[in-house]
């Protein structure tokens, strides 16, 4: 099985500015293939480094995916350094200038003179087209190596793999390595693992990663035996059974897809109202496509009087227990329902921080309210992180509470 | 000056399964010390892997940084192998476990019989206190070379390192490097970067990076000459006049508080009515802390009934120009200003995809709309990226577009 190695160059990366998720992309790339990663290397735009990196990357890969500096402006050096490192001489290529001021025309821009020497390519490598951007793909060879060198910009390296470079890889590709992701949500790591520990160590041909994130951990399996595939469903089922309503999902499952599973399943419309979430969980329910088949109604209503005026909350409930409490998270759950029509009303209400906490009520609490015919509950969240955080881990609550309510009545 | 070099260690960042985010925090978090990371090694949870990127490390770096496997599961290898490394022996701290035990206790928790690896140290490493998880944090010295070793939970590693190596670097801190970053949006990098190109080349004391990002370009300044404070504000008042009014903030500053600054300066509420946005403008609104005195609601109205019922659009314009055109975008901001009573009244509608497109209405397609006073106006912008992407390029057209006409018009 042949091994990869990237390296990602850009002082942008070693200085914390951007955060290398071209290297994920390509991981997640080659996976496809049973092609795994062994190293990425992050170095700088520096010659030295660059030259360092790729003679490390010779000795422990097959396979070297190259990102970034190959950009217009005086900071991009890595095509020079490569044109050097394979003893190469930059040619120019008319037609590859013609194909950049087109680009440039069909967005109704002129082509600035600094991309002339986008259209410089070193002889010895094998162009890839880059359909969306003015910095070619290159590709080199030598001995039994192979190096594949790519723009920084996402978007662009990205449509190189798809398009281009994943033909090699169907070629290159003998075993495939079956893998499976499982998310849960609300119960810590430790936990999780003392639950699965026996079975862990039971298991012969499959291999086990828990990951831990802030708001869900993952177990990941994976498996290259030839009936990995059946192996991996019998696992996901023992697995199952084990940890129960906590599994909200697989793979590239989210929680607001398990949402709107359900609510397709049961044929309900939903509407949320929202305070300290600002939108949160209405973007994250309209993440998922086809969502307008159930998501009808959205109001952050951030102030007392919009919770009054638009959601008809009584105003002695916020007088008497105040915006963050159980009695507001049900009013505003019911109130967005009638407002609405819908079948489902959701709402949250609490204190995202840093400001505005009190020892009754902290930064760091969320009540959120639940809406359906005869039904109308309020759950209690507590947590200690920011105020982005903070909103990450209330929708996250929000969404996981509607979702196991709704699985656990027959509504 | 102090070399830092980074080893993440995790089988999850090989595979692309989790992204990278710890060597981007602890890079920045050097940054202000004036220590500047050389490189970034990342390996599986693979014995070799790890001592091989150890030894590169001690070559290239004097202060090395690791994190990852130091949780209390099988697949958490790292402690044991550092241990070798140093010829160092686990060793039972009783008053590590009691720690822990009290974690799980103040969170309503058991303690798993799991945790019992986590009070086992090298008896080589100077333990660092990890007052938010399980995993102590260690350092070691060898040489003039010092390791710090860390969880890769990033909430814990961010406050080992805030908490307690803060200290160490603050010893070693001897040249300050100055940055400052200008954040711009609405240009591609090569016109921005023609713009500018005259004026970079005159630069002697100042470094120049520009990063690409799908929303916006920055321009990252950094220098370390004595005075580079006032040669980065000199700097600063230069590209301000050549690049005018994209530029939108520095440093910290999203385009959410470049827009809440402009809001409380004037003295002005907002409302939001969203579509294809799904809420993801009010939510970027309200991750500005202190939001509450200039955001008073949202409504996502993602059925055309909510749109006539909630914001009074027309049912004539609806059927005449459709959901996803000029006059809804209008009727849609004026709406909501109305029903608010606030200053302004901004919308967006549009179609994020990746269905629902035609040839007259593409995906990508998003039409802005905002109202103020007796200003009623439509902004139309087109995209060609997946539905979460286009989603973000919607939300930054629309709260970039508000920047621009708060700017430019004295209300």
């Amino acid at each position: 099985m042949k091994n990869a190695g990237i390296i990602s160059i850009g002082n942008e990366l070693l200085s914390g500015q951007v955060v290398n998720t071209n290297s994920t992309y390509i991981s997640q790339f080659l996976k496809r293939y049973g092609i795994s990663v062994n190293f990425i290397i992050t170095v700088g735009d520096d010659k030295s480094s660059i030259i360092q990196a790729i003679d490390a990357c010779r000795i422990h890969a097959d396979l070297i995916y190259i990102t970034g500096g190959l950009g217009p402006t005086h900071d991009d050096i890595t095509k020079t350094i490569i044109a050097e490192y394979f003893n190469s001489k930059l040619v120019f290529h008319e037609d590859i200038l013609d194909d950049i001021r087109d680009m440039f025309r069909r967005r109704g821009k002129e082509m600035s003179d600094s991309n002339i020497s986008q259209a410089m390519i070193p002889d010895k490598a094998e162009i890839i087209h880059n359909p969306v951007g003015t910095a070619q793909g290159m590709k080199f060879k030598q001995e039994d190596k192979t190096f594949y060198v790519m723009p920084g910009v996402p978007f662009e390296m990205e449509r190189i793999m798809t398009d281009s470079i994943s033909k090699d890889m169907e070629q290159l590709s003998e075993t495939r390595i079956n893998t499976l992701t499982i998310h849960t949500t609300g119960m810590p790591e430790s936990e999780l693992y003392s639950k699965i520990e026996d079975w862990i160590s039971d298991q012969k041909q499959i291999g086990i990663s828990i990951l831990p994130h802030f708001t869900h951990v993952d177990l990941v399996l994976y498996s290259d035996v030839p009936d990995s595939f059946s192996i991996l469903s019998v696992a996901k089922r023992e697995l199952n059974e084990k940890l129960g309503e906590i599994v909200y999902g697989y793979d590239d499952e989210t929680l607001e897809m398990a949402v709107a599973n359900i609510l397709i399943e049961k044929k309900m419309t939903i509407a949320v109202s929202e305070s300290c979430t600002g939108g949160l969980i209405t973007d994250r329910l309209t993440n998922v496509s086809g969502s307008s088949a159930y998501f009808m109604m959205g109001v952050v209503t951030y102030s007392n009087e919009s919770k009054v005026q638009i959601l008809n909350v009584d105003p002695v409930t916020l007088k008497r227990h105040g915006a963050v409490s159980p009695e507001t998270a049900k009013e505003m759950a019911l109130g967005v329902r009638k407002l609405s029509g819908c079948d489902v009303g959701l709402s949250s209400t609490g204190i995202a921080g840093p400001f505005g906490g009190s020892n009754e009520k902290p930064v760091g609490l969320v009540h959120v309210g639940l809406s359906m015919n005869n039904y109308l509950e309020s759950f209690e969240f507590r947590f200690l992180r920011d105020r982005i955080m903070n909103k990450q881990l209330f929708s996250q609550m929000a969404l996981n509470q509607l979702r196991l309510t709704l699985f656990r009545r027959s509504i």
